[in-house]
């Protein structure tokens, strides 16, 4: 009896142990996946943020929207740091085809990068009919990437 | 028990259908908990890799310094505006103390952004020992907060 309560003390502290270290250690490959899912999330938040305001949800105020417009023009240049060699694979949707389609990835994030800053350009001038019209050209560099390179639910 | 069946089938089809929205339907604030707690994985992120440089793991760079720096230092004015009402509960290890101690909250993340700033600002100069002397800095403001904002695994 008493050797069998050291044996279950002994799992106990590995399995807390071993708790910890999971948390406490990413691996360098697991944290990538993180960082790019993040950055993609924030970027979502200002995205979303003009979004309501292109939709009339929320009233269009210049100062705002600009400030949004350059967030997500800064954040659009971030994701791409994550898609390092060995995160292929994980808790992750990216399509393999990030890795062997890589000149049509560059393609599709620059579009986004150069959409998302001309946004922030023309959100500086205020005129609201040519911000919509920006607007829908990052929304489309978004669809496109998502189409070429997201897992859908379905996948 | 053809009655059974329907009634299952019944739950089965709606456990389907709340798992289909939960995941399809952020409520605003799980989205701003997620968001900031995005933001600072993006941070944490160039925060590691100028942290790695500090520590003599990685070579020093000082473009690739300069432009982790002044990432940092965008970065670190984004995470605020998560911290919405009603999401002083949720998925978060955020400290109730934030809504409470309003002023103080406020002046930890003013050092953040200013710290982070100047870090940026010596990272041009390429100095290495003026940068490994802020970089203390942008670090210490980090743990402030963290000891005054952020839960503890025991807590």
């Amino acid at each position: 009896m008493v050797r069998q309560s050291w044996r279950f003390a002994c799992v106990f502290l590995l399995l807390l142990g071993f708790v910890g270290v999971a948390q406490a250690e990413m691996t360098r490959e697991e944290y990538a996946i993180k960082f790019r899912k993040s950055s993609y999330s924030v970027l979502g938040w200002y995205y979303g943020s003009m979004h309501r305001v292109i939709k009339g949800i929320n009233p269009y105020d210049q100062a705002a929207f600009l400030r949004d417009a350059e967030r997500v023009a800064f954040l659009s240049k971030l994701p791409k740091d994550g898609f390092i060699a060995g995160t292929e694979t994980g808790d992750t949707k990216a399509k393999p085809e990030i890795w062997t389609k890589t000149e049509l990835f560059k393609e599709d994030n620059d579009r986004l990068e150069s959409e998302a800053a001309k946004l922030a350009e023309v959100a500086k001038g205020g005129d609201f009919n040519l911000i919509k019209e920006q607007f829908g050209k990052v929304q489309k560099a978004c669809k496109t990437c998502h189409d070429d390179f997201v897992k859908r639910k379905t996948e």
